[in-house]
């Protein structure tokens, strides 16, 4: 934890009093001590610092920290992602790791390859998903949380939905090993917003790859080595903001 | 297990003869029966196709295949690592993902902020690291094993020993906060081998940046984002990997 999230409604006058695991983080993780300062943040707001103005034994713990807002948030990240539904363990690894990497949107659809039982894990909950968000921003030092879209069909998906975001992106990309574009390619003179989509363990089936094709996605490929999914997320959403970089230069 | 490997020694007179996780492998997540083809590839030697001549039962079971190798090995790939031992589970799953976007050598070294009980660790033997190497080359079905190289004092790594391997890299980099480049900057015209170093959670302290400092390393920092290890080990990999192959256009 790099930074201390809190929602606004939390801090009153000034006071931030924590009661739960951030407290014990504090605590017990920071060893911080009164008049000691920690980083704060606010969901979807201002970043700033907390000083420790009392710390209560245990049972039940409680720290009072006296906060200050100073920093603006971070502007939204440039890339949105399009994930085929994982596996539970494998959703939780790419939504925080994803998140301390920076993304504006997730949307959550289902495809051929994932599978049924996927649909019914408790991390499709807001409070099953928030928590590896917040991991993800309390890494990140950030304090903009994604949005989480869930579409459990996928036609709707790309024929009635896509069609109304998609003025918002400079770039639409769909990550296929067959893909006869290089990244380094279809990023070139890119500048705006980026919506990445990126298939199921197995891949995307052809009549996938076909409609996002008719919904203006270009088909890339990383290259002849198969990637695990999670492993292919923070790869290609490192290659795709060095390539934003480059065009800002 | 996109491609299963065998050592050269197990295949006599064009046959493999699996009894291990491998040939269970082939029957309960693969499926596959007597006539099947899978591919197959010799660790640190060429890939081609197993076909399946017979399956016995188990208790135990075995499986013979006839193998054709055509294809020769990747080259060895352009960047290698220099990690600060991370704490095993994480250590896993970095050699693991590394092995898999493709790694020529791993230098695994001690730091200030490694804790001395991570070299204490079984996966510092070949059969404990070997594995989860074995598991990145069996998903980006490649046979080139990375080396795995161990220095648990830094002093003689950086100063008698990182001499030694100098001339090998076009450019050596160090990952950290407070680097006043960009990897876009550092990257322009290298087209030769790289040689990049990651910290541990915590980061490299002074003295370290310093030293490799004096060894010829650039600074590099990845923005204001905070990455755990295994996060920043592929976005830097992917980053990198896509500035090489930018320059080779």
């Amino acid at each position: 934890m790099n930074i201390l999230l809190a929602e606004a409604d939390e801090i009153v006058d000034g006071c931030l009093i924590l009661t739960d695991r951030r407290a014990e983080h504090i605590v017990k993780v920071l060893r911080a001590d009164v008049g000691d300062t920690v980083r704060v943040g606010v969901v979807n707001g201002s970043k700033g610092s907390g000083v420790i103005e009392a710390i209560t034994p245990k049972h039940p713990r409680s720290v009072r920290l006296r906060i200050r807002l100073q920093e603006t948030a971070h502007v939204m990240p440039p890339i949105d992602l399009i994930l085929a539904l994982a596996r539970p363990i494998m959703m939780r690894r790419i939504l925080s790791q994803a998140t301390a990497l920076g993304v504006g949107r997730f949307y959550c659809i289902h495809a051929n390859r994932v599978e049924k039982s996927f649909w019914e894990a408790s991390l499709l909950d807001p409070d099953g998903y928030g928590e590896h968000l917040q991991q993800g921003l309390e890494q990140a030092v950030d304090t903009r949380m994604p949005e989480v879209h869930f579409f459990r069909r996928f036609k709707p998906f790309v024929e009635d939905f896509l069609p109304t975001i998609d003025s918002e992106y400079h770039r639409k990309i769909i990550a296929h090993p067959d893909g006869n574009q290089t990244l380094g390619q279809v990023m070139t003179g890119v500048q705006g917003r980026v919506l990445l989509a990126i298939g199921p363990e197995g891949g995307w089936v052809e009549y996938e790859v076909d409609k996002f094709g008719d919904a203006g996605f270009v088909n890339c490929s990383l290259g002849e080595r198969i990637l695990k999914v999670d492993t292919a997320v923070v790869a290609l959403h490192a290659r795709i903001s060095q390539l934003l970089e480059l065009e800002k230069r």
